[in-house]
């Protein structure tokens, strides 16, 4: 099989093979069937990478790789040798020794098939480079990129309450495949895995069901498997001024290659669901600090009124101090402010007929130092919620910023 | 919390709170913000139950429950006991202290709120019982049952090639919820653990992202994860003497509480999707005797045309004697039939960074020793599909007739 890498995953079998992503190879054409939502194609060149600000869809298949070749050119091929092929759409995919076109009946299949005939989805894949593709674990150089490491990009300290599995953790690249249909996030993620086999391995992958953001005025908020609405105060893709200066990393920021891109952090946080269900629903509200129907802050108005923290209810503070949304609250941290863009997920049941369930937080900001990590610090000390909840994978990862055209590709400027 | 049990699972609270199942308590009215075909409202009662000939939706939460009580009394109320409470609806779910509507702010909201605001989803709940429930492991009678015990509801024999895991094999009860969003299906599977919490307990429960069947002329037929059209002969809604032939339990069969019910098998196949992706089309096509393109049968025609087993192709059977279609047959084994229902799994990935993933199988039939059975030791025997595929979980259930109205329950003629 013909490889056609791009930093492993074959970036360039993507961003070069047409007009957007919708146009690739990994992508059928939106069939004439398809007459709802899930139609929607996302432009994938840009500025920024598309899965960020885009509005948030509502299901995710998110993938951390390891990069399991020792060689530079490998890792970056194929840019230095031929170019992608041409897109291929429809049956021709699969085209037999009667098709239209080419493939060859005797190889695998340049496709997996499984996302033939299904609209585009509004998928998007959004892509990182870990701190593992800079240094290994004995802090050795692997492919003459250690001085170009961003200093946002840290290894995320530890935190008290910490219940990591570090084989659902960490990762060289990841990609981070949404889309409103599963079969689509599923579909790319496999077929990138499949070209880039040999030289990254998948090291662990989550599914997610629900989106727990929003990232548009235009979308409602979406509730949590707590019950609650979540994201209320996220950052949103219409705040440019906000995004300036708490999302995108800037010009002399000290790594030119990631100016306009933005530094993610994931986080499976899996909930105690059936303890959480037999908690009062005044001890719900109290711990998040909200009311539960609409999403109000305990000191009154509406679901996007600003908490107020000094209201006082009989006698005691309307939001407690330790409340979740005032330990998260921008005010407490300097100003800074994230754009969440997690999912819920249920990965079936535990042992003890638990549901395996919770939320995969996903955050991407300017830089963690000043973003999640004084955030999740104040969290993991006070927060309340702290009994219901389990922190058992963690990641961060440098996302660059976007795929300008046709002869760009992910990353290209970290490489070059 | 006042129990509100119905076989351990809240039948009545459900069946009982109104003119079908998307009145209920466990769902909110549909939104007036749903403009999409999600915000169908799938009838609860009738002759049968919904979600077997229900057009297959595209998600599905399925649960297999132990019965971890051994009064029965405990296990059937609350048909001896108080009626179910009306439904609630919209934000009088959470109505806090200045809410309209009742709910004690002080214990446990009734619901658990993540589906709130969400439309029905064409949400279907399908109850099984296992063979469990009629006698222990030691062929105890747990209940008093085992007299009741159908026929068809035979244990399965061991296949060749099993490779099954016991902790997610079996079970007393289940229930399979399917959605049009994933949300909703998983909020009925949690609420109905939770109303049965301390006489049943979640054995193992499994979700399924894409469903791999049609059951309506009115369905396209979907593709599973080896990217291949699945379904194409499968019984329909519409074929109503095939449906009393093949699926329906008639009068007389012998446990008169089961006619109009169907018996369910479900098997968790996983694929080695890695390993199937690097085989070639012409040697993929073969396996299947399908065409990947249009699902066509290799003797020739469209999707729907019977494949012609005597069709020969430059001097060898066109379908090979082993492929996948005429091993599956009706001509190989009497005729028998079954409806299935199967859904793709992706579970993440598993430790050597290979998906997770395959076909969560679901198959009603009006007796499996004449349905899957002998499909499945056919299979099992033959089918070079077994090079890709590894069968680790295994259930049978006998799922009882429909709900005829809000005085009637889940399994109400097995117990009385």
């Amino acid at each position: 099989m013909k490889r056609r890498h791009a930093i492993g995953l074959g970036a360039a079998g993507i961003a070069g093979a047409g007009a957007g992503f919708a146009a690739s190879r990994l992508l059928p054409e939106p069939s004439a069937q398809a007459a709802d939502p899930a139609a929607e194609a996302i432009e994938f060149y840009g500025e920024h990478q598309a899965g960020i600000v885009t509005p948030a869809q509502d299901r995710l298949h998110f993938a951390a790789f390891d990069v399991i070749t020792s060689d530079r050119d490998e890792l970056i091929d194929p840019h230095t040798a031929a170019p992608p092929p041409p897109p291929r759409r429809g049956g021709a995919h699969f085209a037999g020794p009667g098709g239209a076109s080419g493939g060859d009946y005797y190889a695998p299949p340049d496709d997996t098939g499984e996302a033939q005939g299904l609209p585009p989805s509004g998928l998007t894949l959004t892509f990182g480079v870990g701190p593992g593709l800079f240094t290994d674990a004995d802090g050795a150089d692997r492919f003459g990129l250690a001085a170009k490491r961003p200093e946002a990009l840290a290894d995320l300290p530890g935190f008290p309450l910490d219940d990591l599995d570090p084989a659902i953790s960490g990762g060289d690249l990841c990609i981070q495949a949404c889309a409103n249909d599963p079969q689509i996030a599923v579909h790319a993620v496999r077929n990138l895995a499949r070209i880039g086999f040999g030289t990254v391995a998948i090291r662990w992958s989550q599914l997610g069901f629900g989106r727990t953001s929003s990232t548009s005025l235009a979308q409602a908020t979406p509730r949590n498997l707590m019950g609650f609405k979540d994201g209320t105060a996220n950052l949103k893709a219409e705040d440019e001024d906000l995004l300036a200066e708490h999302l995108w990393a800037p010009e002399g920021d000290g790594a030119a290659w990631m100016t306009g891109g933005s530094y993610m952090v994931t986080r499976r946080i899996r909930m105690m669901i059936e303890t959480w269900d037999r908690t009062s629903l005044a001890e719900q509200e109290a711990i998040i600090g909200r009311d539960k129907a609409e999403g109000a802050p305990l000191s009154g108005g509406g679901e996007f009124d600003e908490p107020d923290f000094d209201a006082v209810h009989d006698g005691a503070p309307a939001i407690a101090v330790n409340a979740h949304i005032k330990l998260a609250h921008p005010t407490s941290h300097g100003g800074a402010r994230m754009l969440r863009r997690g999912y819920s997920f249920v990965d079936g049941s535990d042992e003890l007929g638990r549901l395996d369930a919770g939320l995969f937080f996903i955050a991407y900001q300017r830089d963690p130092a000043t973003g999640f990590v004084p955030v999740q610090q104040a969290l993991a000390q006070n927060d309340v919620l702290n009994e219901y909840i389990k922190h058992t994978s963690s990641a961060v990862f440098a996302c660059p910023p976007g795929v300008a055209d046709a002869d760009d590709w992910w990353g290209r400027a970290l490489f070059e």
